[in-house]
C-alpha cells in the first residue's frame, strides 16, 4: 500500500510499503481519510531525531488520523464496519503499573506513532486496537477527527490544571498546542484566557474566540496586563506552552497565590527555574505529557459545539500532494495552524 | 428607613425600621438597588420557619441583593463610593477555625440575612463588610448582580463536583437553583447536561441552553436517556437539585463507575440511600450548603458572556409592590424562576 | 488436585477438582500455602447467595492467598520460580474504560475468585497473571501474604478518605474490616482513632494498637467521646465499617465540618440518610469496592512494620481441616478475626 | 521587660524593651517558656537581611516558642490562664482573599515574628491572637511545643505532597527541616523514607528512626538505592529539602510516573530545571511557604507519640546565655539540629 515515507534525514517520499498485519482479535482495520502534520512529524523530518528518537531506519510519518472502520476483529463490539473514527496513537502496554494506575501515557512501554522506530499512519490503512480508537460523531468531520490528537494535548493540560469554574488563566505561546490549550480552558472552565505570544498573526486567531485577550510579548507587558484584569491577584492558572527559556523568568510573577503552573511546552535544555518565587505563592506545577483518558470528553466538547477548531485548519493537502504539504509545514508561516493531509480530495 | 418586614408568619408589610449602625472602618454603606425572592423567603412568609430556624420577631426579608456604595470605611481599599457592587449574605467569624481553613460558610458562628433573628436586605441600606461585598463589572446589570447569589449555589456545586473537561452532567430537577447548577456546570466545564424535570415550563426554560438534553421525568426514563447517551457508561457528575426522597431510588445508576454525586437540594426528611449500589461504582457524594469564595468566579463568568441569567429573569416589581411580588412567589407559578424587587422602577 | 468446594448451599467438601490451565504466557502458576477465610466465603457456604451472585454450581471457595511460583509464562518478568507471592483476586478486563482509567475494581467485566460462577483459590495450585501477583519481602509471611487482601480493603477505605497528617479518624465496627481500616488509617496518617463497636472482645482486640481510643457503643456515646477528643470540632474522618442501618442516624454528627465519611460496610437494604445535616457540614462521601493500585503500598506498610496484622490472625487449620475451620467461621465468636487454612501444618 | 535584640548585623544583645501592648479583646497575653532558634534568626544575625527583608532598626529574635498563659481577652473562650501553649508567628489579614481561602500563609499582608521590621518572641511576655495560640496536651512538653513551629513546615510538605498510604518518599538534605519532613511524611502514610545527605552526623540522626534508609550522598547513589528499593519504578514523593541547585539535575530522576516533588529547601538563586524530564513522567510540583491549619494536627501527632521530636533538640540554654546559643549555632556543628533557649533553667 502507499504511505508517505521518512526515508532518512531531509528525505521523504510517497512509495509502497507492507499492508499491516492481520486484524486481531481486538483490533480495528481502519482505511485513513484525514491525517494532521505535526510540529514532531517536521522536525523527524529536518532534523533525523528529537532528543533520544533517532530515524535509524525508514518510517511512515503522521500520528493524527481519523478514519473509517473496514474490519472489526472478533471480540471487538464497541465498533462496526462503516464507522468514522479517530485514533490514540500511543499504544500502551495493558498490564504495566502504569496502566493499571490509569495514567498510560507515562508507560514506558508505550508504542506511538511515528516515534522511531514505530509506523506511523500517513498510509492507506491501519490496524489498531479497538480500545484506542473513538467513534466520531455525525456532526464531527474527518478534519475535525484528526484534530482531536493535538487537541488532546490541551484538554490533558486543562485537566491536570484542575481549572475551578469561573478562573482567569493564561496561555503564554500561541503555536498550535497553545491554542489548543485555550480553548481547552475555556471549555473547561475558564472565564476568560490572556494569551501572549510573539506573533501578531497568531494572536489574531485567538482573538476570533470569545473571552480572550491578547497580549504581544514584543510590545505589552503580559504582567501589567495580568494584574490590571485580576486587580492585581494574578491568573488562577498560568499554562507555558511556548517551550522558550526566557519565558521562566517572569513566569511565578503571572500566577496567584495558591495558584498553578502548567508547563504543557518542551524547553531543549534546562530553564532557569526560581523556587523561591514560587514558594511565596506556594504555587503548584503540572507537567504535561500527551494525554490518557482524554479522546471520549475531547470530541463530547467538540460535538457539543462548545470548541470550534474550525478556525485552526489552515490548509489540506490530498494525499499525492503530501511532500509539498511538508514544505510549506517547513516553512512555519506564521499565520499556520493546522495542516492536514487528505486521502479524499478535499 | 422603609423596609419589608416579615411581622410574623403570613404577615407581610413595608414599613420603617431603625437604619444600619455606622459604617465600621472595614465596612461599606450599600444604598439597595435590586433584591431578589429566593424560596426561603417565600418558606418563612408561609410557614414562619426553616428547620431550626424560627421567626420570634419581626425580621427584615431579602438575602439577594445589588446596590451601590454610598459610604467607605477608612480601612476600605478595594471599594469607592459609587461602585455598583453585590453582596455575599453570609458574614463568618473571621477567626473562626472553619473560616481559617477557607470554609467559612460552614461556620457554626455565621450570620446571614434574613435568616433569624438577622435581618435582611430588602431595605434602603445595609452596612457591610467590604470583604464580603463585590464590585459589578459595567456589563453586568443590578439585575444580573442580585442574581449572583442564587448563582454562586450553582457554581459552589459545580467547584466541588470537580468536573473535568468535557464531563456529561446530569442536573435532577430544574427549579431555580437546578437550573443555575446546569448554568455552572456547562461554564465550569460539561460538555452537555441532561435535565430532569417533571415540569415542561420548567424544560422549556432549561432547553433555552445549547448543550442541554431535557427529560421529562413523568413520561420518560432518565436512566434510559442517559445510557443512550453516554453508551451504556453513566454520567460523571449527577445533581440532586430536586429535594425529592423519590429521586435517591435510581441514583446511583445515573452515575458512572467512579462517578461523582453533589446533592444540592435539601430533602425535609432522610432519604434511603442504597450505600451498596453506590459502592458497586464506588461513587463520590458531594454536599453544598451555600458557598465560599465564590462570588469573583460566577461574576467574571456573567461579565464573559459564558453564563446568561437574562432568561431566568421572570419579573420585576417596585419595592412598593413587594408584597405583590410575594404573593405571586407564594403561588409558584410554573414558569417563574427569578422574581425580583427594585428600588428603582423597572 | 484436591480444592474445598462448595457443592451447594450448606454442604462443603474436600475433593479432587480439575487442575488449573495451562500457564499462559503472562502467567504464573502459584503454589497455594495459606488462605484466609472471609465472610463472603462464609456467607455463599450458609446462605447460597450473596446478592445477585448465586451458587449454582459447585465452586471453590476463597480468595485471600499466598503461595510459591512454581512456573512463569514466557513474557514474565517480574517474578520468578521460588518467589513467595500474594495475590489479588479479582481480574478486570485490561482494555475496559475502567481499566484504562486505573479503577479497574469498578470494571463491570472483572471476574473474582470465589464469586460466582468463578472459583476460588482453596486448591492446591492456581494460574494467575503476573500483573495480580507480588512479591512478599522476606519478613512478610505467608500468614500475613494471605491478610494482604482483606488489609488492602482498608487501604482502599484510608486511600480515598484523602487522610492528611494528623487526622483524627472514627472507625464504626470493628470487625476484620473495620480493623483493617482502623491499622490502614492510623498508618496512613492518621494521629489517632476513635473505634465504636457493641463487642467488648472485638474493642478490646483495637486497644491492642497505640492511638486508639474505644468506644462501647453499648453503654457509651461515640458522639460524645469524639468531642471531648475534638474540642467539640468532630473527626476528620468517618469511617463506617459496621453496615449498619442504626449507624446513620448519627453519623454526620461525628464528622467535622468539611470532614469526610467513608462507606465500607455494606448494608443489605438502603439506609435512612440525613442530607441535610450532611449539607450543613458540607461533608464528602467515600464509598469503597474492593481495592485497586494497593498491593504495593500494603506490602510495603506490613514489610516496614507500621502495620502488624499478628494479632488479628485467631487461628490456622490446616487444609485437611478446612471443613472444621469454616464450621468455626460460621459461628462467628467475637474474639476471632482472622481464621486461615495452610496447605502446610502451622 | 528583658529581650534578646538583634541591634544590627553581627550584633545582638539582651536589654530591656518596651513590653507587648494591651492584651486585646481577642488576644491572649503569654508568658514565654521555651524558644528554639532557626536558621532565619541566625542568618539575621550574620547577614542582615534575608532576601527583600532587612534589618533596618533593632528587632526582637525568635519566632519558635511555648509559654503559658497569663490573660486572656475578653472574647477569648478557646483559652485560659494557666494554659501551656505554643503560637503561630504569622498573623495574617482576617479579611483578605488569602485568608478568606484558606491559604493564609500567603496572604501578601501577613506579618511574622522576627521577620524585618516585626519583633520575635525571644522576649518575657508576647501578646499574641488566641485564634493563632495553641493548647499544649499535657504528654507535649515546652521543649516539644517550641518545636512545633519548625516541625509544621514539614507537616505543610508533607500534607501538600499528599501522600498515599505506604508510600514511599525520598528526602533530600536532613538539616532540621530535612528530618522535620521526614517525621511528618513517615507519621503522615508513607511506609519508608530514603533521605540523603552529605554529612554523616545528620544522617546518623536520621537513622535513629524505623523506616528510614539513609544514602550519603558524597559516596552513594541516590538514584540507584531508590531504584533498588522501589525495584526500578521510582519514588512516590521527592521532598527536596537541601536548596541546593546540584541536586536539581538528578531530581525528576528519582520520583516514579506520576509521583509528585515537594520543594521545601529555598535556593537563593534559580536552579536549572529539566522541564522535559519532569514532563516525561508528568510529575507535579508542590511548594511550601511555612503553614496554614497545620498546628493542631502537628500538636495532635506529637501527642499521640506517632512523632518523637526529643532526638532532635541538641541543646538548650537559659536565656541569659542566649547569646552563647547564637554563637553554637552560627558554627554550625553537623550534629546540631535543634538549639533552644529557656527562660526557665532547663
Amino acid at each position: 500500500m502507499k504511505a508517505l515515507v521518512l526515508e532518512r534525514q531531509h528525505e521523504i517520499d510517497i512509495r509502497e510499503v507492507a499492508p499491516p498485519p492481520p486484524c486481531g482479535p481486538d483490533d480495528v482495520r481502519i482505511r485513513i481519510h484525514t491525517v494532521g502534520i505535526c510540529g514532531s512529524d517536521v522536525h523527524y523530518y529536518t532534523h533525523g531525531r528529537i532528543g533520544p528518537y533517532v530515524v535509524e531506519q525508514p518510517m511512515v510519518l503522521g500520528h493524527e488520523a481519523s478514519g473509517i472502520v473496514v474490519e472489526t476483529g472478533v471480540n471487538v463490539t464497541n465498533l462496526a464496519v462503516g464507522d468514522r473514527v479517530c485514533m490514540e496513537p500511543g499504544i500502551p502496554s495493558p498490564r504495566s503499573r502504569a496502566s493499571k494506575l490509569g495514567i498510560y501515557n507515562v508507560d514506558p512501554a508505550v508504542t506511538f506513532w511515528a516515534t522511531p522506530p514505530v509506523d506511523g499512519c500517513l498510509a492507506r490503512e491501519v490496524v489498531h486496537p479497538a480500545a484506542f480508537t473513538y467513534r466520531l460523531p455525525d456532526n464531527v468531520s474527518f478534519a475535525q477527527g484528526a484534530m482531536v490528537e493535538p487537541f488532546a494535548i490541551g484538554m490533558q493540560a486543562a485537566t491536570k490544571a484542575r481549572i475551578k469554574p469561573g478562573d482567569t488563566v493564561v496561555v503564554i505561546g500561541a503555536g498550535t498546542i497553545g491554542l489548543m490549550t485555550m480553548l481547552a480552558a475555556l471549555a473547561g472552565g475558564a472565564a476568560r484566557a490572556i494569551v501572549a505570544d510573539l506573533s501578531a498573526e497568531k494572536l489574531e486567531i485567538a482573538r476570533r474566540y470569545p473571552g480572550v485577550t491578547t497580549v504581544d510579548s514584543r510590545t505589552e507587558s503580559l504582567r501589567d496586563k495580568i494584574a490590571e484584569i485580576t486587580g492585581g491577584w494574578g491568573a488562577d492558572v498560568v499554562f507555558e506552552a511556548s517551550g522558550s527559556a526566557k519565558v521562566f523568568a517572569d513566569l511565578m510573577a503571572c500566577a496567584c497565590p495558591g495558584g498553578a503552573v502548567v508547563l504543557v511546552g518542551i524547553p531543549i535544555d534546562p530553564v532557569p527555574f526560581d523556587v523561591a518565587a514560587a514558594q511565596a505563592k506556594e504555587l503548584r506545577f503540572e507537567t504535561v505529557f500527551r494525554y490518557a483518558n482524554i479522546y471520549e470528553r475531547a470530541i463530547d466538547l467538540i460535538a457539543s459545539g462548545k470548541v470550534d477548531l474550525k478556525p485552526l485548519l489552515s490548509a489540506t493537502f490530498p494525499f499525492e500532494r503530501s511532500v509539498e504539504a511538508f514544505e510549506r509545514a517547513t516553512a512555519g508561516r506564521p499565520g499556520d495552524v493546522k495542516l492536514q493531509i487528505s486521502f479524499v480530495d478535499p
